[in-house]
């Protein structure tokens, strides 16, 4: 029997009951697929704020950096927004990326037949979009330095931060891009601002420099404005888009609000070794927290992904994948994806329905 | 009889003719309501590079400086994309803003109903919208220093950026964008990254300090990554949006796309003091260059701004926007806006029927 050690942060808001949802699902197809579970629940974001005074307590890091794969609900709230940076929530989801060097975001962007209702764009723009996000995720402007608060010249206060990428970083997100690209349609998207930005110009000729390795896959170059206007005017123009760390989050979360349901979206944290972090790409929704209104697909589909790109476990992977998809058939959905003519039911019930379907 | 000096800049692409378009018009209009021009024509942009060498000859900029507003066209062409930077048309626009100091941009989102068909969103979440962008132009990271290509401490290549806004940037743009959202519908979004930024943090500091003197005005504050999102869910909530650069350049593109116009759309940048620079934002499109296919709505709505913004000259400047509605209404049409039913003609015809209808 394969045994696995999973981290599980539920985080903040919503994040306990969508994790909670997780993980019976990962349970009951570990338990079909003869794989075994252990699990080690710790505290990220706001609930490690109020429990420990840091948003990454160290016991944190070391036990996800031990275990075999994370899975982290949602983190921040109201709460906390005010706090100082390294006092933020978010401050412990950078620090917890950088700590798992997990530098490739992979941010799957499907419509769901079932739900291309929801889009608000139409029926015949959003129906069939498939593409794929890979974002930098330990680099770039998040991470560069020099940073801070400083004093120029005339002696006025500034705010500042670097928008650094070295060789090597851009070199294995373009290579981990191809390769999923590769694995997809064979076509890549890179996105950057090479126009104005010497960053962005260093990375465009380091990704140009991948195709002679990757004769099979179609590379094109778009800058971030034209591609924030694409996502919308053609998304299906789109298979593998490869971009830096600010502009993955952008177009990352526009891309995902195009398919109309970003409660159904999972995303995948990967670096060269170690364990990968899985997540929803929905946040903590802090207004319905506690009220089992929350849509756990999401994070159910994350689940999914760390088996298939965490532990190389496919087969429980699209066990899981056809559960949400059948439950889906079946008509039940949460609040945010209901329509008239479906079954309207919470986080707790969409949980129970989805393990029928298992 | 007033009389006002402006200088023209075609630059690339389909730039010349949509600037001819734009001259008539501002002669027809000028001559109706008192208003007299003188038009000097300047090279900027790739044409500029080709007969100078360089994308803003001084020439250029001197002239623009002592203009009463600036008319661009449009810049730009696979020609000169491999250029180094100092060498591209890109860095001969960001030498005319600097040089004008036109720290403002103003990016009007506008869906025309005669056009909301054209808008891949559902028409009822286009129909309507009506937004500012109000973005911050000659600072943060299109001009921040240090910026260019290095080695760091492991001996590797590196290209960087400086994302930096001083105190008074911030002002100034945040009292420009509170003086147009007061005259708007009085709701201000300021977008940043604050949750992850100094720089952001430092710009959401500087602009709540506003609240006091604005107390009309309804201030609220977005994540860059959900404004991006928001943009597409419900683009009429949002009256006014003021954001920096890199930011503008981004979200103003993602709204105009939702609009289904962006052939339509004008913009224009303003200082303190000295002349405008007004110019459409579609950009020089080379593939259709010089076959009179181009639309140049966007560059005569240009002209009005020019007129209302530029020179206080508000009565011509309805003149103009009324022109338009009309031959909108009569159904003329160039090619990326046709629609069956409509009258498709090239971009001097729809020239001229504007001129019918001032
Ligand atoms: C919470 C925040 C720090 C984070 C980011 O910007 O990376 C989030 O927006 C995301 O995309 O995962
Ligand atoms: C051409 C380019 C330098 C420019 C910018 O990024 O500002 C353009 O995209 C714009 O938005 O006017």
């Amino acid at each position: 029997k394969r045994s696995y050690t999973i981290t599980l942060l539920p985080g903040d808001g919503i994040g306990p009951e969508v994790i909670s949802v997780a993980k019976d699902v990962l349970l009951l197809t570990g338990s079909i697929e003869g794989i075994k579970y252990e699990f080690q629940e710790k505290l990220l974001g706001g609930a490690a704020l109020d429990a420990t005074g840091v948003p990454l307590p160290e016991d944190t890091l070391s036990v996800a950096k031990q275990s075999d794969a994370v899975l982290l609900g949602a983190i921040g709230g109201y709460k906390w927004d005010k706090n100082e940076k390294h006092l933020k929530p978010e401050t412990g989801l950078l620090q917890l990326r950088a700590g798992l060097e997990v530098f490739a975001n992979l941010r799957p962007a499907t419509v769901f037949p079932q739900l291309v209702d929801a889009s608000t764009l139409r029926r015949e723009i959003a129906e069939g979009v498939d593409l794929m996000v890979v974002r930098e995720l330990t680099g770039g402007i998040y991470f560069g330095k020099p940073r801070g608060f400083g004093t120029n010249e005339n002696g006025e206060e500034t705010g500042y931060n670097t928008e650094i990428y070295a060789a090597h970083e851009i070199d294995r997100i373009a290579r981990f891009a191809f390769e999923v690209a590769r694995k997809r349609r064979g076509k890549l998207c890179s996105v950057d601002k090479a126009n104005v930005l010497e960053a962005s110009m260093f990375w465009r000729k380091r990704v140009l420099a991948f195709t002679q390795e990757y004769p099979d896959v179609e590379l094109s170059h778009m800058y971030v404005d034209n591609a924030a206007m694409q996502l919308i005017r053609n998304p299906k123009q789109f298979d593998t888009i490869v971009t830096n760390n600010i502009f993955g989050d952008i177009l990352s979360d526009e891309a995902s609000m195009i398919t109309g349901s970003i409660g159904m979206l999972p995303s995948a944290s990967l670096g060269d070794s170690g364990p990968g972090l899985f997540e929803p790409i929905h946040g903590s929704a802090p207004d319905i927290a506690g009220q089992d209104k929350a849509n756990p697909f999401a994070t159910v589909l994350s689940a999914a992904m760390l088996l298939r790109y965490g532990l190389g476990e496919d087969k429980a992977a699209e066990r899981i994948e056809k559960a949400v998809m059948e439950t889906l058939n079946r008509g039940f959905r949460t609040a945010d994806i209901y329509s008239s003519g479906t079954k309207l039911v919470g986080c707790k019930q969409l949980g129970e329905e989805i393990l029928k379907s298992v």
